[in-house]
């Protein structure tokens, strides 16, 4: 249960392959970076089997200081959604589920 | 407002760099595979600036389905949470919030 970094991984990614470190290091930073950059243009990234990042709009809202009581305007607000893709799926959660009518059940109560 | 995938990414980047398509191609499969197998592990992946992955656990419970409206168990499962970095969100969200007490309202209701 520990915390993985940018480094271990260009460590581990340079040893598995014949490439320097700083080439490793430049190309997850430069991976890294265009997804922020696609994100901040408003485009939507899709990773087979890893998973697919978008944008997802709150709605302007009032909401409670729960300090003051005191009633504030929440501005809408755009955040990331990452959608967990089919390997990684099944990489953190091998139990298959057998009610094939679960997942609108889960999509519902979402 | 379109869809990029990881082809576009290795294309640009093996632009970018001084390095072959394939190498780029086969580190950033090697970065998005030990990502996915970390979480396999049940360990977070913390990339600054960029954002965590770290496995979150839903208790079983019971639902309802929507169709027959038979309750039904959902068993406990794994997924995966990602929370955005702060680079990720200036890029996507540039807005600032002025009220200082904001963070805590939006926690409290998220």
């Amino acid at each position: 249960m520990g915390t993985v970094t940018k480094k271990d991984l260009v460590d581990r990614i340079a040893h598995q392959t014949d490439l320097k470190r700083a080439e490793v290091r430049d190309v997850i930073q430069a991976f890294l970076d265009n997804v922020i950059n696609e994100l901040g243009d408003g485009n939507r990234l899709e990773f087979r089997d890893f998973g697919v990042f978008e944008i997802r709009e709150r709605a302007a809202r009032m909401a409670q200081n729960p300090r003051t009581l005191e009633r504030v305007p929440v501005p809408a607000r755009k955040t990331v959604k990452f959608k967990v893709g089919r390997l990684m799926r099944q990489a953190v959660d091998t139990d298959e589920i057998e009610f094939t009518g679960i997942e609108s059940v889960e999509t519902s109560v979402d």
